[in-house]
C-alpha cells in the first residue's frame, strides 16, 4: 500500500523560532515517518508582501532548510520543496484562477484575516497577495496531496479547496482527488513579551538558532504577568500560573512534569522566585535546543548537503508536478507536444 | 541590424470576421514584413470568462490560425503562438503580480471597461479575469517586445506596462526593455445591424469564412439608417451616406474610389436604390473574400500544416520565453539548476 501524501509548508521570511516548533515542526517530525510528506518553502508567496526584500527571502530559504534539518526533518524521507523551483505552481494557479469566482475569494477567511492585518498598509497590497489563497490550492493539488495538516481555523480553506477540485473535475474531467483537512490542535506560543503570537517581526521570538546566552537573556527579560495588574514584587507574593508566559513555555517544553507541578504549586503559594522559575526555563530550553544547535552547526559546515536536500526534494516534487500538469493539459485539451 | 519585435494577439473565442480584418489583420499583414512579429492566440485569457466553453476555445484556436493563414499571415515570417503552450506566461504573470498594487489594477482602464461590460454577470467574474491586465503585460514582456500595436484607448495600458517594467528593473536589475505603444488608427467596423461593434456574440458579423451566399443574405438584410428617423422608402428619396452601415463597409473594402464617389452622390440625390448599393457591396466583399476563401480551403485540407504553423511559432516563442525566464530567475536569485 502506498502511503498517503501530505502537503504543508512555510513562508521563508526569517529564521524559525520556538513558535514554529510548537505549532508545526513537532507535528511534522511525527508525520514524516507515517506519510509521504512534501514540505514547501513558499517563496512565491513570501514575495506577495515582501517584494523589496528578495535577499531576505533568498537567505530565508536557506535558513528554513537549515532549521528543518536541525530539528530532525529528514530530506531522504520527506521532500523539501522550493516553490519557485517548480513553475508548474504558477501554471496551475493560472488555470485554477479561471475557476475561482472573485466573490468567493473575497469571502475567503484566510485572505480576509490577512488583508485585515495589512489593512493599515492597504496601499501596498498586491495582486500577488490577492492570488495567495488560490496559489495555496495549487500547492496542495500539484502533488495531489490527500491530507493537509491544519488548525481548526484553516478548515474553511480546505473546504474551499475541495470546492475548486469538484468544479475542476466536473468541468474538465476527473484529475484531482479531494484533499482532506488533517485537523490537529495547533499550539500557539505567545511571545516573550506576552503578546499572543511569537514573531520575528514583533521582535518577541526565541529562535531555534539562538545561542544559550541569547536564550538566557531573552528568558530573563520575559514578563510573567500579561495583564500588568498583578505585579509580583518579591518571591513571597503568591503568583499566577495561568497565562503566565514563563509557565506557558514550561508547559510546552519542560518534559519533567513532576518538577513542573512542584514549581507551579510553589509559585502559587509564594515559595519560589520569578528568577528561579526563569532559570529552570533557561535550562529546559537550552537542553531542548542543544541537539538542534548541534545538528545546525554540522549542516552549516556542509552547505552542499543543504543545497542537495533542497534540490532533490524540489526535483521529486517537480516530477510529480509535471505528471499532474500533463493530466491537467490533457483534460483541458491544450495542444502541447 | 535586427528587426524590432512586435507582440500582439487575439482571444480565441470564435471565427474571425470583417471587424477583425479592418481593426487588426490588415495592419498585421504589413507589420509582418517590417518587424519580427509574435501573434498570440490568448487561450489562457479566453478561459477567464469562457471557462465552461473549453471545446469552443480549443476549436477557436484552430479557427483563428486558419483565418490568419487565410488572410495571408505567413507562419514562416511571423510566429503564431498558443499562449498555453508556453507556461512561462503563467510564471511571469505570477512574478509580475507581486509587483502590481491592487489599487493600480482597480484603476486600470482596460479592466474597468471590461468589468463594466460584465457587471451584469458580476457573480461570474473570476480571479483569472482580474489577473488579465497583468497577464497581458507578461505576454508583452516574455518575448521582450519593443512595440505593441494599439489603438489610442489602449495607450494607458502600455503606460502601465512601462511602469511595471521600471519597477521590476529597479527592484531586481535590468531585465526588460520598456515597450512602446505603436499607436495606429484602429478601424472599428459597425455590425450589420448598425450597432457600434461587429461581434459574433451580437450575431451581427460577417465572418471571413462566410460563403458568398451568406454574405449576400447578410448584406441584403443590412439596415441603412441607424437612427431609424430617415426611412428611405424608394430609390428617389434622398439618402444619408454618413454613418450609413452599407457605406461604412464600402469605405472600408471598396477600392474603386471613383465608383464609390459616384454611388454616394447618386445616393444623396435619390438616384440609386438601396438594393443596387447593397448589390455592389456584396460584389466588393465577395471579391475581397474570394482569395481568403481559397487559401482557407487549401489549408483546411492540410490540417498538419496548420498544426505545424502553431507548433513552430509556439516553439520559437517558448525558446525566447525560456531565455527571458532564466534572466528573470537569475535577477530574482531563484535557485534553479
Amino acid at each position: 500500500m502506498t502511503r498517503q501524501r501530505i502537503l504543508t509548508g512555510m513562508r521563508p521570511t526569517g529564521p524559525l523560532h520556538l513558535g514554529h516548533y510548537a505549532g508545526a515542526l513537532e507535528n511534522w517530525l511525527s508525520l514524516q515517518n507515517q506519510y509521504e510528506c512534501y514540505f514547501l518553502i513558499a517563496d512565491y508567496q513570501a514575495l506577495g508582501d515582501h517584494i523589496d526584500e528578495i535577499d531576505r527571502i533568498r537567505q530565508s530559504v536557506w535558513d528554513v532548510a537549515l532549521d528543518w534539518l536541525a530539528v530532525g526533518l529528514d530530506p531522504d524521507v520527506a521532500s523539501f520543496v522550493i516553490q519557485s523551483y517548480v513553475p508548474e505552481h504558477a501554471e496551475l494557479t493560472m488555470y485554477l484562477s479561471m475557476l475561482t469566482p472573485l466573490n468567493d475569494l473575497q469571502r475567503n477567511p484566510t485572505l480576509k484575516a490577512e488583508m485585515a492585518q495589512l489593512e493599515a498598509a492597504r496601499e501596498t497590497l498586491t495582486l500577488g497577495f490577492f492570488n495567495y489563497p488560490v496559489s495555496q490550492i495549487a500547492d496542495i493539488l500539484l502533488p495531489k496531496a490527500h491530507l493537509v495538516p491544519v488548525g481548526e481555523d484553516q478548515v474553511p480553506h480546505i473546504e474551499f479547496t475541495r470546492e475548486i477540485v469538484r468544479k475542476f473535475n466536473r468541468t474538465y474531467g476527473n484529475v484531482f482527488p479531494e484533499p482532506r483537512a488533517k485537523v490537529g490542535r495547533v499550539a500557539r506560543l505567545v511571545g516573550i513579551d506576552g503578546r499572543a503570537k511569537m514573531s520575528k517581526s514583533l521582535n518577541n521570538a526565541i529562535h531555534l538558532s539562538d545561542g544559550a546566552d541569547v536564550v538566557r537573556r531573552k528568558v530573563k527579560g520575559m514578563i510573567t504577568d500579561i495583564t500588568g495588574k498583578h505585579p509580583r514584587l518579591k518571591p513571597t507574593d503568591p503568583g499566577i500560573v495561568e497565562n503566565n508566559p514563563v509557565f506557558l513555555y514550561h508547559d510546552a517544553f519542560n518534559t519533567d512534569s513532576a518538577e513542573l507541578e512542584d514549581l507551579k504549586s510553589r509559585y502559587r503559594a509564594g515559595r519560589v522566585s520569578d528568577g528561579e522559575v526563569k532559570d529552570r526555563l533557561v535550562a529546559v530550553l537550552n537542553d531542548f535546543l542543544d541537539p538542534i544547535r548541534e545538528r545546525r552547526a554540522r549542516f552549516e559546515g556542509r552547505r552542499k548537503d543543504v543545497r542537495d536536500a533542497l534540490l532533490s526534494g524540489s526535483q521529486r516534487e517537480k516530477k510529480l508536478a509535471e505528471g499532474t500538469m500533463r493530466q491537467v493539459r490533457d483534460a483541458m485539451r491544450v495542444i502541447y507536444t
